[in-house]
């Protein structure tokens, strides 16, 4: 058995060693004689395992008290409705028209047409013009005191475009979809209203959905809404309202584990920054490859790059697969390769990716 | 290393040799080099796995060729709003007032509940008189000509009710909540309008959940409510319009295989007949032990157990996991005992609980 070098998008690459324990504990977790997948989400010990991983969590992002986290299934698309639906009415009680949104690449491009349904829209920024290669600077931005929440997107994974900063809102509640940004880097999350991400790029298998909620902004979902839509019963409800996606919640939490026990988010962030600086700097030195993002907002998690020729595309997804790099094929909206290297992608891969590009630039160019 | 067997109602004990294969893959799906959870749902290994698993599970089920199977999130709680969202137009394109609900347990009455957010309901069958202990008399039923939908559910895990016959429905869709029932035994999915489960009963670990619609009941969703709850935005992306949970996919895929190689539904029907006999028939010899369901509609899958001094009850539960028969007390409230006996249940796991049972009752009575 070797283990590849796997640089998706999503769902991604998890730890080696998280994956080793989950394999010895499959059919029998802690001397229970069973599966944690087999465990009623009521009983003692998966209640054991599902507060340790949110306890984890909290430490590892240093979540305020008066935040809910909360386990959730429908990844960010569920999210894109729950928020309009949950924060509409949450500033006052009086439903408000509109929300801010920063359109910045596909992920906020749905998360806006799934807004609409809910409600008016009003673009601050719009970088569509660009290609979405870069994000709006921060004095740019006006927003709409009146609006129910700001909603933005830190990292778009497609063209690899991140924000250097977090957008003062003042007292409207910011929102993001943090899934490909979440435990990447220390984040303040007091200065967040909602923070949502899909599990399945730094956090577990996809299936799981975190949603980190400011209490205050609970309690006021659209009751014509589903139930299984509104924050407050699911908070109310430990998220057990329903049966949570049991495994995927156990596996996150060993991915937390694993964090706190490698030192927390600063040590986190120190090795993901090094990734992606000597990524980008080896694409930056040649002229065989190129990087189209504005240099200011380039993401640390996802890394397209072009070929000077893109007769050689396949070429290079061939060899460096052959190389144990493996899913380096960009998204078809952008062409060329992309590299998504969060928290398991160890550095030795990062390495590995550059080594094998400066050996196909002096075998082809 | 020793597996118990576990009678919990949900999530449940999932068969020995799948979790074994899926041990044996955990780092390394078929050579891959990578986990089957680490793989991105667009490439080819894990289409093929997610195309296995619904081309199985057609065939298992002899599911007609006129109906999508959707695999989604959110369980049989997000269905309870999904059915009213997209079938109250579903008819004739006219949208109707009303739903026909058979009320026989605490899971209808979590459908009827989320229903009336959606539509009013017409109860066309009330048991709750009887404490849910039997169903309506096929004869009694009289169904509204004009109704959306008839919505029931064929079996009732928490008191271990079942249905003994298909409703007959004329033609309105018959919409059937089979999270404890699929994959029992055969089932004429054609009699059917939407049969819906929650995976983590016969199918896999929860998180996943299976949408088998007819196609003339897709297209009619509500656009003011999420796109995330319309079959058809699901439908028309083969269940990949967000990422689905693609480790729960897979687990399911092997649970299907399973299912075959076992010889198909008949094989698995006869199993399961024999095991909740031989069940019955032990408690129904002992004056020790009772069953407060109405004979013609014991459950296969869940057998609730009164001991008849329930002094005895935590002796019982101790003295069962001491040999190894776990999760056996019943939900709070029926009080007792419970066996859920779901396929990944071994006959002989049903043959240790009936002479554990013996031996208590000539312990103790």
């Amino acid at each position: 058995m070797s283990r590849v070098f796997n640089f998706s998008a999503g769902p991604a690459a998890l730890p080696t060693d998280v994956l080793e324990q989950a394999q010895a504990e499959m059919l029998d977790w802690n001397g229970s004689g069973m599966s944690v997948m087999e465990m009623s989400h009521r009983g003692k010990d998966y209640m054991s395992i599902a507060a340790k991983a949110e306890a984890d969590l909290r430490q590892l992002m240093s979540i305020p008290d008066n935040y809910k986290v909360l386990f959730l299934q429908g990844g960010a698309s569920s999210q894109f409705a729950m928020v309009p639906i949950n924060l509409l009415k949450a500033r006052d009680g009086q439903k408000r028209k509109s929300a801010d949104y920063l359109l910045t690449g596909q992920w906020s491009k749905k998360a806006v047409a799934e807004a609409k349904r809910y409600c008016e829209v009003n673009l601050v920024a719009d970088t569509s013009d660009s290609n979405f290669t870069t994000v709006p600077d921060e004095a740019e931005l006006t927003f709409n005191p009146d609006a129910a929440y700001v909603h933005y997107t830190p990292n778009e994974t497609i063209v690899g475009v991140e924000f250097p900063y977090i957008p003062d809102t003042g007292d409207v509640p910011l929102v993001a979809d943090m899934s490909s940004t979440i435990l990447s880097r220390h984040i303040d999350v007091s200065k967040f209203g909602v923070i949502y991400a899909g599990a399945q790029k730094n956090i577990g298998p996809a299936g799981l959905t975190i949603v980190i909620v400011r209490e205050d902004l609970i309690g006021h979902a659209d009751p014509a809404m589903p139930a299984m839509f509104d924050y407050k019963i699911h908070a109310d409800n430990d998220s057990m309202y329903n049966t949570p996606p049991t495994y995927s919640w156990y596996l996150a939490g060993l991915v937390f584990a694993r964090g706190l026990k490698l030192g927390g988010m600063s040590a986190v962030e120190e090795v993901n920054k090094r990734k992606a600086e000597k990524l980008y700097k080896a694409i930056d030195d040649s002229s065989f490859y190129s990087n189209p993002v504005d240099v200011k907002c380039r993401s640390w998690m996802n890394v397209p790059f072009i070929l000077a020729n893109s007769d050689l595309d396949s070429a290079f997804i061939e060899q460096a697969a052959a190389n144990g790099l493996m899913t380096l094929k960009g998204h078809r909206s952008v062409g060329g390769m992309r590299a998504s290297i969060y928290n398991a992608m160890p550095e030795e891969g990062v390495d590995a990716l550059i080594a094998f590009m400066q050996d196909f630039e002096r075998t082809n160019a």
